[in-house]
């Protein structure tokens, strides 16, 4: 790919806004990915009034920050939101009062081992009020004064203005294939001002959706759904409002932090050992990139728990950079991405999503060795030695028992030789081809 | 329990019966443990008349003992079973001859490593005569002289007289639950004169009846039934007579051989590796006492081989101290019999059942991660970080594979924590309760 | 056995025939082989049309030389088919044509490492025409000379005169017991010139069929089947015209290559530790000769390809001696052929049968323990301590779950004592009979 689209610019567009559950940040968020995504994706914005029962939750109510800061008492304003949005601890109750130093001390925050730096802090289900602020800062504040925090918020239930997400797919050569089902790509967007953790995450995504927009999976593969919300409530609304969906849902990527320089780090489905997980780790050693591995929830946990979590079930595996040292600090920005970084991302999950999207069970219609020569199937041994070595056991795995990839990976076959082996039986009516089965809840 | 029962007294009392598998002695045992038993157990009585077909056996006499010695022609009465009912082969046919030695000797038993001791010796179905004496005694009776072998036994038919079993229940708070199924608590009768094989394990099972009705096991628990009844016809017998009951057998606890110094030995089930298995080891590995175990009827083969038989099949576990040296002896009497043994064991037999008897299949109602803070379900890392650590994976296990008692035992906590954990679940209507499935035969 | 059949001489009446997939030296070998099979094995011989759809292969023609030679021009005539049948390329389309050297050596084949031997060649799907030659006289012919190679050859549509196959079946005492199904023993015919490879086979096949004719199976043993046929196509025509027989096949045995003296090799089945796997091996280890072990198809690939193949799937080991230096050359003749080898082939395989054909699953008719002594089934520990030792454990595998070989090898026993206190018990109906389970496909 020589004309790649250029992520960390769209990074950077999206990166500074007031982005939480649900903001007017958040919106403006959304309709940038909008106009980046491929017009083939189909994108679109939904929006779920606030106080909507979803599972067992229920969607937030907007969040409006009119002004918010800190003073000495008759002196100089220490931290205003209108600054940095980090400086306000997300979904701050409203306050107006004068505070001794014991009074106030209790909603202050800052990071020890980044003293420079402000932290990101939220509140979003037991509600108080805070300020964020380096610690350089913390500790030069006077105990012997006074101070005014001014926070001036709105929680607002007005449905048309409720908690909004983006979704788009993009659809094999031919249109759907409902049998084949899809794959869903997600990341969230509600990190105020964090670079890496989340925007990283988004716009690896459109990448990816821009590669396969401009070569499309082949007929009969998989869908590619991608979607755009606040994490956990966002893909918890967005599943509870497309039940129907879920048994569709053959697999899942979850994806963030892919801007730093650390390593890509595979967390696990639920399943652990899911075609799924086969699938990613065989891109990985592929790339020749070293990375690493986890279990599932236990490397960094995210939407992939409400994705592959109870009730729902889509093998969802992660991926990231994790750990790094700027997380959740004002230092996460976008001095410390790197396009370099985010377009390997981007082929990894291209290059997971074309095999686990084309991969399939070929089942067998015919009885005996099948009559190589007859049909054309003979591999000549002087053309594909190791491909001519394989054919008898190809043949013999033609039970419906195993995919594809199953098949290459026990012979130790490349995935493309041996899908287009597998397609010329296909072509001859000597295989049928079955779907993936789902491990979708219906319930 | 400060104010336990005390059991040693209870086996001094049956102790010396001449108990067998039908026989007068047997019936007086069944009073004494009738009277001993708590109320709430409802202690019955049944009686099987002799020669009813009870699957592949059938049920034997009643075996009265008019007289039985052994005299020196003309001279001194050297064995006799009114001093001793172990002198005289249980179920030996009448006799009344006189005989040389060489005759006599093929009918006397004796114990070449006890030699001061006699042993218990039986015929119960391939029926012969015979005396037991001390191996010392054997030693100095005269070669050259003639005896008189007198033995007065009857094997009687009456209906009215036939073998007896005593069984009782104890049931959990608010009466018996039928999903939950019961847990069946065995021991034998039949031994007699023998303290520890099988007073013991009788009075060890009266123990924890007691417990359990002094303190009930929680509304919806299994319920506890106590069998006492001869070793292997009495528990066939039993069983062919309710054979509707065995599916609502969810486990089982052989226990004999309590009152020694040997450490306790857990034999597993049939099934090797079952629930009943895991809680006893569980058990045994938090009472902090040292224990052996070993593979099912290898350990020490008894009525487990009926209860978890073939056709039969709920999954028993046996608990004693085997070995021991006295076995089948006149030594196996009171003196080798320690209380602090007969209540160490009741505590473990008691701790299986509390957690065995509660444990039960959560199975989910809810859909995605649930809202822990917004439901009361979320546990402060500061109150209990394991038990923090370990709620996404508690919640991941509400699929109706996991037991409360798997889902503890997998993530390294404990049962009671989890149990309870997991009940506020099931108040909240998260999760429904599952009983355990049942391995008991229809057929 | 002292009256054996003398294997190597019917070996050496069949082994110059001009044999192919169709030709008429098969079609004397299969007259050959009529004759020698017992009477009890109705042996006959079907024929199939050429140009008839087998699955996904077609019948081959009626392969008929006329004659075939190689001359010098104006010369020699240096190679001639009327020598020896191996001189001709199986299947070489007719030539009659004057060719420079350089023309001349594409079509001619020797064998490097045997100089002094005509090497076994054959174009059965991919046509040409060829001769095969010492390497010794192929160095020796004049590169500056012109040759005449004559190849008068037809390929024969005539339906009367298609492809044809043997067959014949031992059934046991009493009869076909359609339940127990059946054992496909199958050898091929078609390598001309060949003693090892395959004649071997099949005199090793016809001594098997003789010992089970003079001593039956026992009344409901599976029935065996012999087959003599072309090496692939055959299998797969004879199957293709029986398909109902193949869910009745509840194993096979592939045989060639027995009489030169190397050790036995046991190839697996497909299914690699099938039941038939176990039998082989245990019959093998309990000869006492040293055998090997290879995977399905990894040994020596043959007619086990079709039989065990996908769609067929009976679990088809094969027995051979493989590998052998002279092997698809001249030097493969009765030279090598050892009457010693053929007999101990003969043994290994007669005892795989007798035990794969008697074994099947008890199934418990009884609840509880049995009451042995009561039923004339209990074992006296002086009589057979190993079996006194295992009774309880042979009582308590009779849910259906093992075969009487399966309990024989969990507990060490041997297989014949085991199946007959097995038979005690189904004598007394304990146990009923449950024949062993099918791999065979339906379609």
């Amino acid at each position: 790919m020589t004309d790649q689209l250029v992520l960390k610019g769209i990074l950077e567009e999206i990166y500074p806004l007031h982005r939480t559950l649900v903001s007017d940040g958040s919106d403006r968020a959304l309709e940038i990915i909008a106009s980046n995504m491929p017009e083939e994706a189909n994108f679109t914005i939904e929006t779920y009034a606030p106080s909507t029962p979803v599972w067992t939750w229920k969607v937030p109510e907007r969040y409006v920050v009119h002004e918010a800061y800190l003073e000495i008492e008759g002196g100089e304003r220490i931290i205003d939101f209108a600054d940095n949005p980090l400086h306000l601890v997300s979904y701050s109750l409203p306050v107006d009062e004068l505070l001794t130093w014991e009074e106030l001390q209790p909603h202050l925050y800052y990071n020890e081992q980044r003293p420079h730096a402000i932290p990101w802090e939220f509140k979003y289900y037991e509600r108080s009020w805070g300020f964020c602020l380096p610690k350089n800062d913390f500790d030069e504040l006077p105990r012997d004064k006074r101070y005014r925090a001014v926070i001036r918020t709105e929680f607002v239930e007005d449905e048309e203005r409720g908690l909004r997400i983006g979704v788009g797919a993009i659809l094999p050569e031919g249109g759907v294939d409902r049998q084949a089902g899809e794959v869903i790509v997600a990341a969230h967007i509600c990190h105020p001002m964090q670079a890496n953790d989340d925007v990283a995450g988004v716009v690896t995504a459109i990448g990816v959706a821009h590669r396969l927009a401009k070569k499309p999976l082949p007929h009969g593969s998989m869908s590619i759904r991608f979607l755009f919300s606040p994490e956990t409530i966002g893909s918890i609304s967005y599943l509870a409002h497309h039940e129907d969906l879920i048994p569709h849902l053959k697999g899942g990527i979850f994806v963030e932090m892919t801007g730093n320089e650390n390593s890509l780090v595979l967390q696990r489905t639920r399943q652990d050992d899911h075609l799924m997980d086969r699938v990613a780790r065989y891109v990985l050693v592929q790339s020749g990139q070293p990375f690493r591995e986890g279990e599932f929830a236990q490397v960094i946990a995210n939407d992939e728990r409400v994705i592959n979590g109870p009730g729902v079930n889509v093998p969802c595996i992660s991926l990231s950079r994790w750990p790094y040292e700027e997380y959740h600090t004002s230092d996460d920005n976008p001095d410390i991405i790197h396009e370099e970084m985010l377009q390997e991302a981007t082929n990894v999950i291209e290059d997971i999503i074309r095999i686990y999207a084309t991969n399939f069970v070929p089942n067998r219609t015919f009885r005996g060795p099948v009559f190589l020569s007859g049909h054309g199937l003979w591999v000549d041994w002087r053309e594909n030695w190791d491909l001519n070595r394989a054919i008898e056991k190809i043949m013999m795995r033609f039970e419906g028992q195993h995919s594809v990839f199953d098949i290459a990976s026990e012979l130790g076959l490349d995935y493309w030789e041996t899908w287009e082996y597998v397609e010329k039986f296909r072509e001859k009516g000597f295989v049928t081809k079955v779907a993936l089965p789902s491990e979708g809840s219906a319930t």
